[in-house]
């Protein structure tokens, strides 16, 4: 039996402010570890805030760069894993990247955004070109996908394919899509039978509404836990037992018919 | 502009009696054409129930056989289109079949269900070798798939990229999979852009309790109707220039990241 103690930081962000967005993870993630969490997961863009229009372009850093290596000194302060959202600069292009850093202060994994949203994320960002980002963590094999990745029922496919059991998902979904996390997130744990943890903002940003509804499900479908629309601090519990006794009931991802698709 | 104006049958089933059951079906067309619908979608397996064992194996019938000439002259009489699921018998094989009639008495259009459910279904039917099955209908291109099969995201992405704008999902939904029409169907109509109907029976049959929540989904994911638990006979307009208004803002099948899957 594994057990990892998630935390899920539904925060509003500070749009271009990013010494006090962080400031704000660094309290979530004493928190968390006072919670007995192992890994903290931020919204999408956690550092910057999402609705910066083209100064997204100056605030992109290389993964080398300060921003990742003040979230490094966060994890090893406060002894917990940290997932964090953030523009990354690299050969001249921007990403909308997440770096998972490790409680020991070193990176357990990066991911780029492969699939991007609407004319402002194409107008910032260039899309990732590797879809599957995974690291193991206390013996549960994670994934990492970002916001409208998780759209894609292919996404998840791929993910649980490559033996993802839990698939973090930092988010940025704004009203009128308060679907997406209702319905759209519960769907692709079931039908791809992995553990989804789904971590958005809330509140606004130069007149975008973010709807909270952070959550984490279950490979059943069943929900863990749900915020609503305001800040929170969400702890689950992911257990590979529990994921074992889905998967020997939801036989879905042998049940394909591969030979038909 | 193009308006289909669809019936959807949630009746409990007589398990193995067919005459009572067809009777049912053409009480229900005659409710429905009298609302104005242009056809009737009844549930899996509506002619025989679903839950009667090896004898299904009996039950099974060719595409030519009493009962579809028995839909037909019922769609003829009541000037409606008629879709009934039945045990198809065919070159000593029993597959889970759809057969839809036209309000001509002509047949329209017949599907055999891919993805089997479970060891029963698994003991008495072979599985379908089409995954794609369609037909036209005043101006709408629809698809039939059944039950299970609408649990997996490539069966409905095969019939978005051949054109299917509505697709039909008569469905046999037992407790407690509840979370099947309440998160994943509303998921497969956002994802993949088109209309579902998904008609389900309600009431018990030999120990297996049937949960209603028939529903019609929007391609935007929302609800155009929804039945309880129990008989209804739900009314929902299909529109094609909703279709058209949905996908030009939800723009997934075009945001496809083809090229990583």
């Amino acid at each position: 039996m594994t057990v990892v103690r998630a935390a899920l930081f539904q925060g509003p962000a500070q749009p271009g402010s990013i010494a006090s967005n962080l400031n704000a993870i660094g309290r979530a993630a004493h928190s968390a570890a006072a919670a007995g969490a192992d890994i903290l997961v931020t919204p999408e863009l956690s550092s910057t805030g999402y609705n910066v229009g083209q100064r997204m372009i100056e605030f992109a850093q290389p993964s080398t760069g300060e921003t990742c290596r003040r979230v490094c000194e966060m994890a090893r302060e406060h002894g917990i894993a940290i997932g964090c959202g953030y523009p990354e600069s690299d050969a001249g292009a921007v990403f909308n990247s997440t770096m998972i850093a490790g409680a020991d202060g070193h990176s357990l994994a990066h991911y780029r955004k492969t699939h991007l949203y609407g004319d402002y994320e194409r107008s910032v960002f260039a899309p990732g070109q590797d879809l599957v980002a995974q690291f193991d963590f206390h013996g549960v094999r994670c994934g990492v996908i970002t916001c409208y990745d998780v759209e894609f029922p292919e996404t998840v496919r791929a993910h649980a394919d490559a033996g993802t059991q839990w698939l973090l998902v930092p988010t940025g979904l704004m009203r009128p899509f308060e679907h997406v996390a209702l319905h759209i997130v519960p769907a692709r744990a079931y039908e791809s039978q992995l553990f989804i943890t789904y971590v958005n903002r809330c509140g606004s940003e130069h007149g975008l509404e973010f709807c909270g509804l952070s959550c984490a499900i279950a490979p059943d479908g069943g929900e863990l836990v749900r915020a609503g629309a305001h800040e929170d601090l969400l702890i689950a519990d992911i257990d590979t037992t529990v994921l074992d006794r889905s998967r020997a009931v939801n036989t879905h991802l042998s049940d394909r018919r591969r030979d038909l698709y």
